[in-house]
C-alpha cells in the first residue's frame, strides 16, 4: 500500500477532501465518519456493484446501508434513472440526514449527485469513483446531471460531495479502453494548466497504461489538484472554470452528431483537443506534442466523418454559447488555456472540415 | 397608484429586490433590465396567462418572449410539468443567458424555479407571483420543487430569483377562497415573529378581505420583510428558517392524509397553526387570539377526520425529521416561534386526536 494522498477542494464551509490511495476500499478507510445520519443509499451499477459493493460496506461500519444498481452505460443517464434513485429514497422514508454514495463511473456519479442535490433540496453525498475518468474529472467539482434528447448534461445541479474517496485498485478491473479514455482528461489537465505535468506524462505514459500504482496515483493526484484549484476559483463556471472544457465543445459535438455510445467521452475529448489545438494560435510543434501523447495513450486523434455543418450546429447548442457567441477554450501555449471568442469563424469551419 | 415599496433579500452577491405596488404590470415597471440575455420563457398556467401574460409582455420591451401554459392546480406540480418546461427550453435552444419568468401562483413558481435551477445547472429566474400565497410566501426565499407520490415538495432545489415583482392588482382576480388561504401565511408571519404586526392584522382583517390596496400592500410588505430577514439568516434551513414552517408540519400531514386538493395549502396551514399552538406552552388567551383571527379571515381551524395515527405517520415523513426526532415549530409566545424537539409525545398525540 502506498501512503494515501489528500487534497482539499477549497470552498469555504463546503470544503471537502479527496483521498487517493490503493487498498482503501475493504475497510482501510473509515468512510462512516463522513456519513451525517445513520442511513446511506449506495447508488452503483450492475457492473461495479458485484465487484466493490461488499468492500464498500466494510468502510461503512455501523451505518445502515441500502443499495441500488442502475443499468450500466451513458445511455442510461436519463430522467428514468434519476427517478429510480429518487423513488427509492422516497419509498424508504429517507430524510435530510440520509447520505447518497455514488459507487461507479461518471454516469453513476452524475445521476446520484443530482438525486442527492434534489431529494428534499439536498441530502448528504459521497463520491467513490471507480473509473479513471470519474477519478480525475467528473467526481471532482460538483457538476451533476443527466442527459436530455437535446444535449448532454442539459439538466442538473452544482452539488458538492462531502468527500471523494479514490481507490486506485479499482482501475485493475477497468477495461483498457476506459483507462485510455480517462487518460485523455489527465492529458487535458497538463495541456491547459501545467507544462511540467504534461512533460511528466510524456515520460510516464507507458507506466500509466501498464497500471503502475505509483504512476496512477500521481497522475490522479495532480489532475485532482489542478481541477480543484480551478473549481475553487470559480465554482459555478462564471469564467475561468470553463478552461476545464478544453476539447469538450468539439468533443460533445462529435458525440452528439455520432449518437452517444459510439465513442467514449474521453475519446471524443481527445479528438476535440486536437481540433481545439488546430484552431489555437500556438507553435506547430506544440500541436504535434499533444497529438503524439494522445496517440501514445491509444486515443483517436481524428474526427469521424459526421459532417462539418452538423458539428457546427451541435456546437451552437453548447452551454458555452453566451450572447449568441460560442466561447471556445483554446491554448495560449501548451500548458496554458484561455476561454475566448477571439477566433476566426473561417478557421473554425476549416478545422471542422476534418469531419467531412 | 401607490408608491411601490422595495425590500432587499440580503444574500451577498445573490441579493435581490422584491418590488410591491399596484399597476406594476402593463409597462409601469421595467422588468427587462433584470433579464440577463435576450430570451425569456414565461411559465404560467391556463388561468393566469389569459389575464396577465400580455400585460407582462409590455414590461419586457425589447426581449424575445416565449410562453408556456401549464394546467392549473397543485396536482400538476409533477415531474411531467417540470419536463414540459425543460423540454421547451431545450427544444428552443435556450442557453445559460435565458431567463425563466414564473407568472402565477406557488405551483407555477415552484415548477418554473426548479426548471430554471436545473436547466444547464442554472439559468436566469424571475418571480411574478399573482396569488397572495405566492406573494407573501412561496415566491420569496428560493425554495423550488415538485411533489412526489410520497410527499409534497420532496424533490427540488434552493434557487434564488433575480427579482420578485408583486402587482397587488392581480389580487382583484383572485378567488376569495384563495385570498383567505394567502392570509393564513400573512397571519403566520405575525404569529412567529411580530406581535405588533399580528395586532395590526387584528385591526385590519376586514380591510384585507375587502381587497383594500393600501392594507394589502402593507400586509405583503411586512410579510416579505419578515420572511426575507429569516431567509437571509439561514438560506438553506439549517436552523432558524424552519420557524417559517409554523403550522406546516401539521398542515402537510393533513394535506397528505386527506389527499392533495381537498384543502388549499393555506387552509391546511391555518388548521396546523391552531394545532401547533395547542401543543405550545403559551397562555390560553394567545391561542384564542390566533384561532379568532384565523376564523375572522374565513379560515378553517379544526382538522378534518383523517385519523390521528395517519397524521402521526405522515408527520414522521416530514423533512424536519432529523436523527429520527421530529422537530416542531412551536410558539414561545404569540409573536415568537422556536424550533424544538422539546415537547411531550403524549401531548402531541392528544393534539392529533382532534383529527379523529
Amino acid at each position: 500500500m502506498i501512503e494515501p494522498r489528500r487534497i482539499t477542494v477549497e470552498l469555504g464551509f463546503r470544503s471537502y477532501p479527496i483521498v487517493i490511495g490503493d487498498g482503501l476500499l475493504g475497510g482501510n478507510f473509515d468512510l462512516a465518519e463522513y456519513v451525517r445520519g445513520e442511513d446511506c443509499l449506495v447508488v452503483s451499477n450492475v457492473t461495479v456493484a458485484p465487484l466493490y459493493l461488499e468492500k464498500l460496506r466494510s468502510n461503512l461500519g455501523g451505518k445502515k446501508v441500502a443499495a441500488l444498481e442502475l443499468p450500466d452505460g451513458e445511455r442510461f443517464k436519463t430522467t428514468d434513472s434519476l427517478h429510480q434513485v429518487l423513488d427509492q429514497l422516497a419509498e424508504s422514508g429517507a430524510n435530510r440526514d440520509t447520505t447518497v454514495i455514488a459507487l461507479g463511473g461518471g454516469v453513476v456519479g452524475d445521476i446520484a449527485g443530482f438525486a442527492a442535490a434534489s431529494y428534499m433540496r439536498g441530502v448528504g453525498f459521497i463520491q467513490v469513483p471507480t473509473t479513471l475518468l470519474a477519478q480525475v474529472d467528473s467526481s471532482v467539482g460538483g457538476k451533476t446531471g443527466i442527459n436530455h434528447a437535446q444535449g448532454k448534461n442539459l439538466i442538473g445541479a452544482f452539488y458538492q460531495p462531502g468527500i471523494v474517496l479514490i481507490d486506485t485498485d479499482t482501475l485493475q478491473t477497468l477495461p483498457e479502453r476506459e483507462l485510455k479514455a480517462g487518460l485523455a482528461e489527465v492529458i487535458k489537465h497538463g495541456a491547459i494548466a501545467d507544462i511540467d505535468f504534461f512533460a511528466w506524462l510524456e515520460d510516464n505514459i507507458e507506466a500509466l497504461l501498464a497500471g503502475q500504482p505509483d504512476a496512477l496515483a500521481h497522475a490522479i493526484e495532480r489532475s485532482c489538484e489542478i481541477k480543484a484549484e480551478v473549481v475553487a476559483d470559480d465554482e459555478r463556471e462564471a469564467g475561468r472554470r470553463a478552461i476545464l472544457n478544453f476539447g469538450h465543445t468539439f468533443g460533445h459535438a462529435i458525440e452528439n452528431s455520432l449518437g452517444y455510445g459510439e465513442l467514449l467521452h474521453g475519446e471524443a475529448v481527445a479528438i476535440g483537443m486536437v481540433m481545439a489545438a488546430e484552431l489555437s494560435d500556438i507553435e506547430p510543434a506544440s500541436r504535434e506534442r499533444l497529438r503524439d501523447l494522445l496517440r501514445r495513450a491509444g486515443l483517436p486523434v481524428s474526427p469521424p466523418a459526421v459532417g462539418a455543418q452538423r458539428m457546427f450546429d451541435a456546437m451552437s447548442m453548447d452551454k458555452k454559447v453566451v450572447q449568441k457567441q460560442l466561447r471556445l477554450v483554446l491554448l495560449d501555449r501548451l500548458g496554458d488555456a484561455c476561454v475566448t471568442t477571439d477566433y476566426d469563424e473561417g478557421s473554425l469551419r476549416r478545422v471542422l472540415e476534418a469531419a467531412e
